[in-house]
């Protein structure tokens, strides 16, 4: 039983350590391109063996894809100890710098092949939803009363967001604070343009 | 010479009347269920004889969604003789009614396996090119500057845009008329907040 059990533990930790390295080569290609070859080469071991920890490339690339979408999440959790308005701005800091150091596999997410595979489009609608509830959360301290336009345009700012920052990534003719700024100041515009009359 | 013509005129209408009845199936189901099965049985023809007009079941459906990009676009052309706000206005008015006459096959396209499609990716991105030159030509009549920021934020409103008008067709919690509103007084609410200080 102790045996079964360490053994167990070790090939759970062995699946993230290759999760770990799947993330990173997502900075330079994109999702199409992280073959279980180059997973095999980057870990030392032989494809072959890749497969007693994932049950196929499919199965890797999900299990990569959660885990970015989870670091993501983390690295933009809000800090609900500043102003709401700060801590939206440190908040899209964070997403902008996370998409920059993981930009061929972001934008490959979003806008490539992967983005028409459903379990992969149900892992980047639940991380969209938990944005869109976090930033919901804070609407009624900017005095924004909650309801479906409210609901509506705050996925809608993220929508926004994304395609903004898909753009900057294409050809980043704004710099950094322009893109941060623009994002931000988006959301209470967009908001109190939607709240009733 | 004349009938080598002749025949090849009727087979490009002919092709064209599949490809309309095509766009007509889009609107109760999505482009993955349009299959060249029923297409044959709407149109009371063989399966094979489809293959005459179509070289592949993508290439139909290419087809397909090229014709409904066009129409959106016909259907939503500003009117260049109303005062810019209210061309746009029309212009949603018109864009939402258009979607919501083809809203399986609309929801299908953005949001469905066919996004992830290279070929049908590029004709929505054309079309999205189409409808952000369009809405760029208004900015300077409304005394918005130009440049990246503006050009960004009009690409950011039309993802807004796709993402507040697929929420609203999933729930519809609010009217036909909140949801034009929301989406028109975005616009400005974006672009008065991107317009540099």
């Amino acid at each position: 039983m102790v045996a079964e059990k360490r053994t167990r533990l070790s090939r759970q930790a062995r699946r993230a350590q290759l999760i770990t390295l799947g993330v990173q080569m997502l900075a330079t290609r994109s999702l199409e391109e992280l073959s279980v070859e180059d997973l095999a080469d980057g870990a030392g071991v032989s494809r072959g063996l890749l497969f007693h920890y994932f049950d196929s490339k499919h199965d890797f690339h999900l299990a990569v894809v959660s885990e970015l979408a989870k670091e993501m999440l983390e690295r933009t959790a809000p800090d609900l100890a500043l102003d709401p308005l700060d801590a939206l701005h440190a908040s899209l800091s964070a997403f902008i710098d996370f998409v920059s150091e993981n930009r061929d596999g972001y934008m490959s997410l979003l806008r490539g092949a992967a983005s028409g595979d459903p379990a992969i489009r149900k892992v980047l609608d639940e991380t969209r939803a938990e944005m869109a509830n976090r930033t919901l959360a804070q609407t009624p301290v900017l005095g924004i009363p909650a309801g479906p336009r409210t609901r509506i345009s705050v996925r809608g700012w993220i929508a926004f967001t994304e395609e903004a920052v898909i753009n900057w990534l294409s050809d980043e003719e704004l710099s950094r604070e322009e893109l941060i700024s623009l994002v931000s100041d988006a959301l209470p515009a967009l908001l109190i343009g939607a709240a009733p009359e």
